[in-house]
Protein backbone atom coordinates (compact mmCIF):
# COMPACT_ATOMS: atom_id res chain seq x y z
CA UNK A 1 0.00 0.00 0.00
CA UNK A 2 1.63 2.94 -1.41
CA UNK A 3 -0.19 5.68 0.25
CA UNK A 4 -0.14 4.19 4.15
CA UNK A 5 1.60 5.62 6.66
CA UNK A 6 2.30 2.41 8.50
CA UNK A 7 3.59 0.80 5.54
CA UNK A 8 5.55 3.48 4.75
CA UNK A 9 6.75 3.58 8.20
CA UNK A 10 7.32 0.06 8.32
CA UNK A 11 9.94 -0.06 5.33
CA UNK A 12 11.69 3.25 7.17
CA UNK A 13 10.54 5.23 3.91
CA UNK A 14 9.35 7.91 6.85
CA UNK A 15 10.80 8.57 10.44
CA UNK A 16 9.30 6.80 13.59
CA UNK A 17 11.14 6.38 17.04
CA UNK A 18 10.78 2.39 16.13
CA UNK A 19 11.45 0.82 19.30
CA UNK A 20 11.24 -2.99 18.15
CA UNK A 21 10.94 -4.62 14.61
CA UNK A 22 11.05 -8.08 13.43
CA UNK A 23 10.02 -10.23 9.88
CA UNK A 24 6.44 -9.35 11.31
CA UNK A 25 6.28 -6.77 13.37
CA UNK A 26 7.34 -2.79 13.86
CA UNK A 27 6.94 -0.93 17.38
CA UNK A 28 6.97 2.52 17.24
CA UNK A 29 6.23 5.29 20.18
CA UNK A 30 3.07 7.05 19.09
CA UNK A 31 3.38 10.26 17.92
CA UNK A 32 0.21 11.86 20.17
CA UNK A 33 0.85 9.82 23.19
CA UNK A 34 -1.28 9.23 26.07
CA UNK A 35 1.61 8.71 28.60
CA UNK A 36 5.30 8.72 27.45
CA UNK A 37 6.19 5.47 25.91
CA UNK A 38 2.79 4.86 24.91
CA UNK A 39 3.69 2.46 21.63
CA UNK A 40 1.78 1.07 18.37
CA UNK A 41 2.53 -2.54 17.50
CA UNK A 42 2.26 -2.52 13.63
CA UNK A 43 2.04 -5.56 11.55
CA UNK A 44 4.27 -5.89 8.36
CA UNK A 45 1.26 -7.15 6.19
CA UNK A 46 -1.00 -4.64 5.11
CA UNK A 47 -4.50 -5.34 6.81
CA UNK A 48 -6.78 -2.74 7.45
CA UNK A 49 -8.34 -4.27 11.01
CA UNK A 50 -8.52 -7.45 13.01
CA UNK A 51 -10.40 -9.25 10.35
CA UNK A 52 -8.11 -9.32 7.77
CA UNK A 53 -5.14 -10.30 9.77
CA UNK A 54 -3.88 -13.84 9.08
CA UNK A 55 -4.06 -16.12 12.03
CA UNK A 56 -0.19 -16.45 12.08
CA UNK A 57 0.52 -12.97 12.72
CA UNK A 58 -2.60 -13.02 15.19
CA UNK A 59 -1.06 -15.75 17.07
CA UNK A 60 2.72 -13.51 17.78
CA UNK A 61 0.60 -10.18 18.58
CA UNK A 62 0.21 -10.20 21.91
CA UNK A 63 3.15 -12.50 22.81
CA UNK A 64 5.27 -9.45 21.37
CA UNK A 65 2.59 -7.15 23.74
CA UNK A 66 3.79 -9.01 26.76
CA UNK A 67 7.11 -8.25 26.08
CA UNK A 68 7.07 -4.94 24.99
CA UNK A 69 4.52 -3.91 27.78
CA UNK A 70 7.23 -5.07 30.53
CA UNK A 71 10.17 -3.11 29.04
CA UNK A 72 7.64 -0.25 28.51
CA UNK A 73 6.83 -0.40 32.22
CA UNK A 74 10.33 -1.08 33.49
CA UNK A 75 12.08 2.15 31.55
CA UNK A 76 8.94 4.63 32.38
CA UNK A 77 8.24 3.57 35.75
CA UNK A 78 4.42 3.36 35.02
CA UNK A 79 2.68 0.11 37.03
CA UNK A 80 -0.35 -0.21 34.93
CA UNK A 81 -1.68 -0.34 30.93
CA UNK A 82 -4.52 -0.62 28.67
CA UNK A 83 -4.48 -2.41 25.10
CA UNK A 84 -6.31 -0.58 22.72
CA UNK A 85 -7.30 -1.58 19.27
CA UNK A 86 -9.91 0.16 16.56
CA UNK A 87 -11.48 -1.71 13.95
CA UNK A 88 -13.43 0.55 11.32
CA UNK A 89 -14.46 4.18 11.27
CA UNK A 90 -17.12 3.74 13.99
CA UNK A 91 -14.72 2.49 16.86
CA UNK A 92 -12.29 5.84 16.36
CA UNK A 93 -9.77 4.14 13.52
CA UNK A 94 -8.31 6.85 11.68
CA UNK A 95 -5.32 5.13 10.25
CA UNK A 96 -6.64 1.95 8.62
CA UNK A 97 -3.76 -0.38 9.07
CA UNK A 98 -4.42 -2.58 12.05
CA UNK A 99 -2.55 -1.07 15.27
CA UNK A 100 -2.47 -2.43 18.79
CA UNK A 101 -1.80 0.77 21.28
CA UNK A 102 0.13 -0.15 24.28
CA UNK A 103 -0.59 2.86 26.51
CA UNK A 104 1.17 2.99 30.23
CA UNK A 105 -1.38 4.33 32.52
CA UNK A 106 -1.35 6.48 35.67
CA UNK A 107 -3.88 7.99 38.16
CA UNK A 108 -4.99 11.31 36.65
CA UNK A 109 -3.58 11.05 33.38
CA UNK A 110 -6.28 12.54 31.63
CA UNK A 111 -7.12 9.35 29.80
CA UNK A 112 -11.21 9.27 30.78
CA UNK A 113 -13.55 6.33 29.28
CA UNK A 114 -17.20 7.49 29.66
CA UNK A 115 -20.18 5.32 28.52
CA UNK A 116 -23.78 5.01 28.69
CA UNK A 117 -24.51 1.09 29.03
CA UNK A 118 -27.03 -0.08 27.42
CA UNK A 119 -29.84 -2.60 28.97
CA UNK A 120 -30.56 -5.84 28.00
CA UNK A 121 -34.61 -6.56 27.56
CA UNK A 122 -36.61 -9.76 28.90
CA UNK A 123 -35.15 -12.21 27.30
CA UNK A 124 -32.78 -10.68 24.52
CA UNK A 125 -29.50 -11.72 26.07
CA UNK A 126 -30.64 -15.28 26.11
CA UNK A 127 -31.39 -14.48 22.27
CA UNK A 128 -28.48 -13.40 21.61
CA UNK A 129 -26.17 -15.78 23.38
CA UNK A 130 -27.39 -18.58 21.60
CA UNK A 131 -27.08 -16.43 17.85
CA UNK A 132 -23.36 -15.91 18.77
CA UNK A 133 -23.23 -19.55 19.85
CA UNK A 134 -24.89 -20.99 16.58
CA UNK A 135 -22.63 -18.54 14.68
CA UNK A 136 -19.14 -20.09 16.19
CA UNK A 137 -20.00 -23.52 15.51
CA UNK A 138 -19.99 -23.06 11.96
CA UNK A 139 -16.56 -20.99 11.96
CA UNK B 1 -8.24 -18.80 43.14
CA UNK B 2 -11.78 -19.46 44.89
CA UNK B 3 -13.20 -15.96 45.53
CA UNK B 4 -12.80 -14.51 41.80
CA UNK B 5 -15.85 -13.92 39.68
CA UNK B 6 -14.51 -14.87 36.13
CA UNK B 7 -12.54 -18.04 37.76
CA UNK B 8 -16.35 -19.03 39.22
CA UNK B 9 -17.67 -18.32 35.79
CA UNK B 10 -14.95 -20.38 34.28
CA UNK B 11 -16.43 -23.54 36.42
CA UNK B 12 -19.74 -22.66 35.87
CA UNK B 13 -20.40 -21.88 39.47
CA UNK B 14 -22.20 -18.52 38.99
CA UNK B 15 -24.38 -17.84 35.77
CA UNK B 16 -23.31 -16.04 32.52
CA UNK B 17 -24.90 -15.76 29.09
CA UNK B 18 -21.95 -17.83 27.70
CA UNK B 19 -21.42 -17.27 24.03
CA UNK B 20 -18.69 -19.64 23.48
CA UNK B 21 -15.92 -21.85 25.79
CA UNK B 22 -13.12 -24.58 25.09
CA UNK B 23 -10.58 -25.45 27.13
CA UNK B 24 -8.68 -23.00 27.59
CA UNK B 25 -11.18 -19.65 27.37
CA UNK B 26 -14.82 -19.17 27.99
CA UNK B 27 -16.42 -15.83 26.41
CA UNK B 28 -19.87 -14.07 27.83
CA UNK B 29 -21.83 -10.93 27.13
CA UNK B 30 -20.26 -8.16 29.89
CA UNK B 31 -23.48 -7.24 32.15
CA UNK B 32 -22.63 -3.61 31.91
CA UNK B 33 -22.56 -3.41 27.86
CA UNK B 34 -21.94 -0.29 26.12
CA UNK B 35 -23.63 -1.60 23.18
CA UNK B 36 -25.36 -5.30 22.56
CA UNK B 37 -23.08 -7.64 22.47
CA UNK B 38 -20.42 -6.69 24.18
CA UNK B 39 -18.54 -9.73 25.45
CA UNK B 40 -15.44 -10.15 27.49
CA UNK B 41 -12.55 -13.24 26.73
CA UNK B 42 -11.45 -14.92 29.55
CA UNK B 43 -8.32 -17.54 29.93
CA UNK B 44 -9.61 -20.08 32.21
CA UNK B 45 -6.51 -19.55 33.57
CA UNK B 46 -6.37 -17.38 36.43
CA UNK B 47 -3.83 -14.39 35.43
CA UNK B 48 -3.92 -11.23 36.84
CA UNK B 49 -3.23 -9.47 33.86
CA UNK B 50 -1.37 -9.76 30.21
CA UNK B 51 2.11 -9.73 31.86
CA UNK B 52 0.83 -12.87 33.97
CA UNK B 53 -0.59 -14.97 31.32
CA UNK B 54 1.88 -18.10 29.70
CA UNK B 55 2.41 -17.62 26.09
CA UNK B 56 0.52 -20.83 24.88
CA UNK B 57 -2.49 -18.62 25.82
CA UNK B 58 -1.98 -15.14 24.41
CA UNK B 59 -0.98 -17.76 20.94
CA UNK B 60 -4.58 -18.56 21.07
CA UNK B 61 -6.74 -15.30 22.25
CA UNK B 62 -6.69 -13.40 19.03
CA UNK B 63 -6.94 -15.81 17.06
CA UNK B 64 -10.63 -16.43 19.17
CA UNK B 65 -11.26 -12.75 18.91
CA UNK B 66 -11.44 -12.64 15.49
CA UNK B 67 -13.69 -15.16 15.45
CA UNK B 68 -15.66 -13.99 17.67
CA UNK B 69 -15.42 -10.22 16.80
CA UNK B 70 -17.14 -11.45 13.04
CA UNK B 71 -19.97 -13.58 14.28
CA UNK B 72 -20.69 -10.78 16.80
CA UNK B 73 -21.02 -8.07 13.95
CA UNK B 74 -22.83 -10.36 11.80
CA UNK B 75 -25.57 -11.17 14.31
CA UNK B 76 -25.34 -7.85 15.71
CA UNK B 77 -24.84 -5.67 12.61
CA UNK B 78 -22.65 -3.38 13.91
CA UNK B 79 -19.76 -2.38 11.36
CA UNK B 80 -16.78 -1.78 13.90
CA UNK B 81 -15.33 -2.62 16.91
CA UNK B 82 -12.64 -2.13 19.56
CA UNK B 83 -10.42 -4.39 21.06
CA UNK B 84 -9.77 -3.09 25.09
CA UNK B 85 -8.20 -4.35 27.76
CA UNK B 86 -6.81 -3.39 31.51
CA UNK B 87 -3.49 -4.66 33.30
CA UNK B 88 -3.25 -2.82 37.18
CA UNK B 89 -5.88 -0.49 38.96
CA UNK B 90 -4.71 2.87 36.78
CA UNK B 91 -5.54 1.46 33.91
CA UNK B 92 -9.23 1.18 35.11
CA UNK B 93 -8.77 -2.86 35.83
CA UNK B 94 -11.74 -3.77 38.36
CA UNK B 95 -11.87 -8.24 37.73
CA UNK B 96 -8.45 -8.64 38.38
CA UNK B 97 -8.05 -11.68 36.35
CA UNK B 98 -6.82 -10.60 32.51
CA UNK B 99 -9.94 -10.34 30.41
CA UNK B 100 -10.21 -8.78 26.90
CA UNK B 101 -13.31 -6.51 25.69
CA UNK B 102 -14.89 -7.31 22.06
CA UNK B 103 -16.98 -3.77 21.90
CA UNK B 104 -19.42 -3.54 18.69
CA UNK B 105 -19.67 0.19 17.99
CA UNK B 106 -21.42 2.74 16.21
CA UNK B 107 -21.95 6.41 15.70
CA UNK B 108 -23.15 8.47 18.68
CA UNK B 109 -23.33 5.38 20.73
CA UNK B 110 -22.49 7.20 24.30
CA UNK B 111 -18.86 5.53 24.43
CA UNK B 112 -16.12 8.90 24.58
CA UNK B 113 -12.36 8.47 24.96
CA UNK B 114 -11.17 11.84 25.92
CA UNK B 115 -7.27 12.49 26.46
CA UNK B 116 -4.99 14.77 26.96
CA UNK B 117 -1.30 14.03 24.71
CA UNK B 118 1.37 14.69 26.24
CA UNK B 119 4.80 15.89 24.74
CA UNK B 120 8.04 14.71 24.05
CA UNK B 121 10.85 17.34 25.60
CA UNK B 122 13.89 17.97 22.90
CA UNK B 123 15.94 14.16 22.46
CA UNK B 124 13.30 12.61 25.24
CA UNK B 125 11.62 10.32 22.11
CA UNK B 126 15.22 9.25 21.13
CA UNK B 127 16.44 8.55 24.70
CA UNK B 128 13.50 6.23 25.41
CA UNK B 129 13.38 4.73 22.01
CA UNK B 130 17.26 3.95 22.58
CA UNK B 131 16.08 2.32 26.19
CA UNK B 132 13.09 0.39 24.87
CA UNK B 133 15.01 -0.94 21.97
CA UNK B 134 18.02 -2.00 24.52
CA UNK B 135 15.79 -3.55 27.20
CA UNK B 136 13.80 -5.87 24.03
CA UNK B 137 17.57 -6.73 23.49
CA UNK B 138 17.26 -9.04 26.62
CA UNK B 139 13.79 -10.63 26.74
Amino acid sequence: MQDCIFCRIAKHEIPASIVYEDDMFVAFLDIRPINKGHTLIVPKVHAMTLLDLPDDVLREELVLAKRLAKVILEVTGFKAFNLFNTNGRESGQEVFHHHLHIIPRKDEDGLKLSISPVQYGEGEAKELEELIRKGMEGK
